[in-house]
């Protein structure tokens, strides 16, 4: 069951319960409102879901919630940092804040980060760029979590990508890990007796099945576009790894902790109003994005949207009428707040 | 039926085809190495198979064989060209070797090219980055081809994204369009009465098929990965186009000339050793390679390969044993190389 909970009275329960875990106030006031954000927006599953997991990290040690990002080197338009396994949020946009600095100075920006834990929403700093003004790609490396293509063990993370585009009426937004379904949304499904509306992995006996029981038995978790998938999977961590000479994939699987602790992140920022009117190119972007709206719909009551449209909308409805959290999380948040950080206890509510 | 030619016998004939089209010396010589280039790694629908329709388009004016990329405007580690629909393969290359130069310089360079036109097999660039030594990025914009996802009507770009990981034993590189089959994949099931090996879009009745020819007549052609890869080819199209200030797909559908003629792309290189020893970076990307093709196989006899592993062992084939070429096209060829520019006989060959 799932309770709304006023936008401000969550974030100042999330805020208590960060601060009870022994972060800063400023670092409490981001974090809390990066969670609830991400609620709001939709995407439960990394915002106030995790305060409770976020809870337990940095009771194992896998999270610094004191540590900052240490500059490594930097040339030109480009900054390596070292995480030193600090927050992941917090880590991640200062890193978003440095690529833009890097970009309005040098058109463009690039900031890789190793060392660094889990960032939780991965749209929430291409999102934080395009707020800003500025085009912003950021992905990220994690664990094995699904099968290379042709493999039958997880042997490959499933890598978020993301990238924003600014735009005056609300950025455009993709946000996609390499997998074509989370665990969680396979779990969400098989809980509600359902299958899945397209195959997303295979069965135990290698045949292609949209029933989720049968590929959380396999782990053979479909790739996004099958080999397709697969491939960008496994560039974008080398590709994060060189960047950052950080830790790849491989390396995350064989330390085994879990939760992207130690990984390696990518931040690039571009000012997009370098040669061109910002008028002009704003309504380049808008006619695009009409035109990709208005394309025929398969169905009258469900008109075509670009990646974002409907996240918005979302985030209106949550404002507006309070943000959507599931009550076992709500309760264990709140006992988080009031000091009870028995997060076993918790976790086990 | 295919025929196997020896790669300096392909390339001196498609050099004479180029010279006859009107090419410059240099021009006719970097076409006819990157066509033949791309046949001889496996990818012949982007190599030998448009030269005849690269001399069509010339003919057509679609592609001024005497246009130069010029600059627009540099910024930093950014440079903006206007490709004045110059050909595609040099423009490409020119930019991608200035993306370098800037990277050289900044760590990172990024170039944007607007009003270019069509550059052939799309992980040319990415490749050509790798190398030379530093990661590729590229992509590119075109004419609607696949339905936006919740649309039954062509209505976004297949949009190329390629990405290269340069490596002392080989590059990483993967070179994806957004459509989970080109259409010209369709045509080679269908003629030899095959099905797809998974779903490649839906029939005129909106049913999830496998059938090529069912593909064709209904054109809702699948996106990689269903709605992501078309949330991703809309952000793709949309940052070209501001990234360029080119034209968007929605101009070259109202256009509507063909071939991506008057296309944006955009081109990014790094410098992988900026902070880090060469030899500690390589063996981090040899570790994450060999831990990922050392996966378990689904079949013993199929061992997983990281993209573009597969790749140099066909081209190594081919350098060795000839290039594989279709025989009317290799006809083709031989008459552009002869002298007969009479594109519409050839094409009805």
């Amino acid at each position: 069951m799932s309770v709304r909970i006023p936008y401000d009275e969550l974030k100042a329960t999330a805020k208590k319960a960060f601060l009870n875990l022994g972060l800063s106030e400023e670092k409490a006031e981001i974090c809390a409102t990066i969670h609830s954000q991400s609620s709001a927006d939709g995407v439960e599953s990394h915002g106030m879901n995790r305060v409770p997991r976020f809870a337990e990290y940095v009771q194992k040690g896998w999270v610094d919630v004191n540590a900052e990002p240490e500059l490594v080197g930097k040339k030109g338009a480009v900054e390596n940092y070292d995480g030193h396994l600090g927050i992941g949020i917090t880590n991640a946009l200062f890193c978003s804040d440095r690529a833009i600095a890097l970009a309005k100075e040098h058109g463009i920006g690039c900031v890789a980060l190793r060392n660094t834990t889990h960032w939780m929403r991965g749209g929430t700093y291409a999102w934080h760029m395009a707020d800003e003004g500025f085009m912003g790609i950021s992905w990220i490396n994690t664990e094995s979590c699904m099968p290379m293509w042709g493999s039958d063990v997880p042997s490959v993370g499933n890598n978020p990508f993301c990238i924003a585009i600014p735009r005056e009426d609300g950025p455009i937004v993709v946000d996609m890990a390499m997998s074509q379904y989370a665990y969680g949304k396979l779990g969400v499904y098989r809980l509600a007796g359902k299958q899945l509306p397209y195959p997303g992995g295979f069965d135990k006996e290698g045949n292609l099945t949209s029933d989720p029981g049968a590929i959380e038995d396999s782990r053979r978790i479909l790739p996004t576009g099958y080999w397709k998938g697969s491939s960008l999977a496994i560039a974008l961590d080398l590709a994060a790894t060189m960047m950052s000479n950080g830790r790849s994939g491989a390396d995350l699987d064989e330390e085994n902790r879990g939760s992207c602790t130690g990984c390696s992140q990518i931040f690039i920022a571009y000012d997009p109003y370098l040669f061109g009117d910002k008028e002009e190119i704003q309504a380049k972007l808008n006619k695009r994005v009409a035109a990709a709206d208005a394309a025929h719909p398969i169905n009258e009551k469900r008109p075509v949207k670009c990646p974002g449209e409907g996240t918005r909308e979302r985030r209106k409805d949550c404002m507006e009428n309070g943000v959507i959290v599931d009550e076992n999380i709500w309760e264990q948040i709140r006992m988080l707040a009031e000091g009870n950080l028995n997060v076993t206890d918790i976790a086990s509510t």
